[in-house]
């Protein structure tokens, strides 16, 4: 159990100095282009889409309009919308080529991705950076960071920080949104599916 | 190909026969229902669960409010609301429990089956009757069917001839629908989903 | 139920329309390469996503190794595995980067869909051709498909006629595969799910 | 931002405290029944199910032989395989249910819920006790839980604590399950899907 001990610390390790990086004004920038748009659509790939069907349903719960690009009963996407891409490397193609043709639309993107400079990054209106495991040779790699990692890749493997640190930061983003919009657990619990 | 163009003729055969149990009143009720309900859910297992969600994104794309059970921004059914379920031998547990509970909740039942005076039948406002294989000594297995279905159960295995006739009718439904409620195809065209 | 019955009627006449396009070498080269292969995935969007599902389904109660992209547990496709694409138009452009990246792979590509000169016909070792409805000012409209379509857009409207006589089209082939695999009902029964 | 950083700190610290209630015997019991079985189905309502699909991607990932319940391609379960089901309350009707079915048949069943006098915990072969936000009045809510929890349920509703850290244990169990099967970071990179 060793391994599996070391790995939730490195896990929560990575989100408790990711967090750091968070800029209050990307985030409230963030919250109000969720709250003023009339729908919001939720996209990301493998594990990331995961993360960004959790958030989606959270909002569903708080009564916002939202949907899951790829399931049966999304619309079009149109001008006064919003689209929220997942993305570690902010280069996976099929997200990319979502987000541009939302954009083209007139929607606005947001998005959470590792790389501010990527192609993702670049075409959203805001993102959030989120901090995972960095690349080989990453000169931000700090002091820290590489104790964490260093020879224990298999205790993250693939985009794990990257996406557990998302989710935990959109679960928080929530608590954000309630809120704001003045709503109780209650309110989420009368809204929570019944039929599973 | 022999046995593929017998499967088709096997399949377009049923279809055309099921088509003439069709009853005008049940059609009529079951479309009121959908447009009279604030929200309408659908559900089904296995194949009849992808003819449910087919049935779902015309909906949507008719400017209907829908969900599909299972799906990541399904809400909590209420008052008011419709379930649809689709289920060739209405006694599908996971369908009936759910049924149950929207029915409790206040909401409408509709449903396509094979067998009305199935647990799903008798739990239905409106179920429409979808002749799919007879079972095995069923008395109302007639002439022409056992015919199609003789010693070819090969050429449509399972629930295929329910799965694919409910489809159908419900394609059926969708251009009622349109007429009833003033949509064109561009009406439609206008609200599928551009992120795919 | 006017509607509904001539909407029935149309669709029913297009699938046997389109049945006498299939050719028996296109077939049989289809059905060897699945048999042949050694993971099979399929890949669609929108309701020809719903199509593509529908046969995986069959594919994997006949023991074949199949997947379908996007889900949970779709690994990665490499040479020695086949990819089945279905669209109508051709060019849907998800599935053509990812028909691309298996081709590349070294993966076979199989299709169904209405063109065969589309970017996806061109792409496929064999694709079936399934007439869905005539584009406007088609030359191949022949008569009879004018009276079918001809002012009846809304009985079948988008993609409607491509999806179900895709889907009718893929049944067919499962009763061909059960008989070149020697499977009989009861083996499909025996690995249908029962968790639901 | 100060209540999502108190959020996030909530969650970090639930994680933190939930961890030193795991037990060697029960980790190793788990991970040896997903080694030795023939398949893995996973099983979970609303976030919980994808905490399910998370974990089931890493399986893949591993070469295990892995399938999520309601999924296109999942067959029957057998004896020789074992169903994961993840519940909090451990009183999810559609997840007891399907487990009741597998077990009957033969399989294992393990799950991860906050309650081991629940119906899934007493269903289970071996459960992992995941502590997430007490139930109103649970004696066993430690001080530290109470300032965490208090007054500021909004800051994690509904089941969010128990789903992250269910996530998070998973997470845990793949470094374990790595290191038993000697598989590095690079044999999960070459069965990742290529295809989204």
């Amino acid at each position: 159990m060793e391994l599996m001990k070391s790995s939730i610390g490195a896990i929560l390790k990575n989100i408790d100095i990711a967090k750091d990086y968070l800029d209050e004004e990307v985030v409230n920038s963030f919250l109000d282009t969720i709250i003023d748009s009339n729908n919001v659509f939720l996209i990301g790939a493998g594990r990331s889409g995961l993360a960004a069907k959790a958030f989606a349903m959270r909002l569903m719960h708080l009564g916002i309009s939202v949907y899951v690009v790829g399931e049966t009963i999304s619309p079009a996407i149109n001008k006064g919308d919003a689209i929220v891409a997942i993305s570690g490397s902010g280069e996976t193609s099929s997200i990319i080529s979502a987000v541009k043709i939302a954009k083209e639309r007139g929607s606005k993107v947001l998005s959470l991705t590792s790389y501010g400079e990527s192609t993702l990054g670049q075409l959203s209106d805001t993102y959030i950076l989120v901090k995972g495991r960095p690349k080989e040779g990453d000169s931000d790699e700090s002091y820290i960071e590489r104790q964490i990692h260093g020879n224990y890749k298999s205790l993250t493997p693939l985009g794990t920080l990257f996406e557990l640190t998302s989710l935990i930061f959109l679960d928080g983003l929530i608590s954000e949104l309630m809120f704001r919009l003045g709503k109780t657990e209650s309110d989420l619990k009368a809204r929570h599916t019944v039929l599973e």
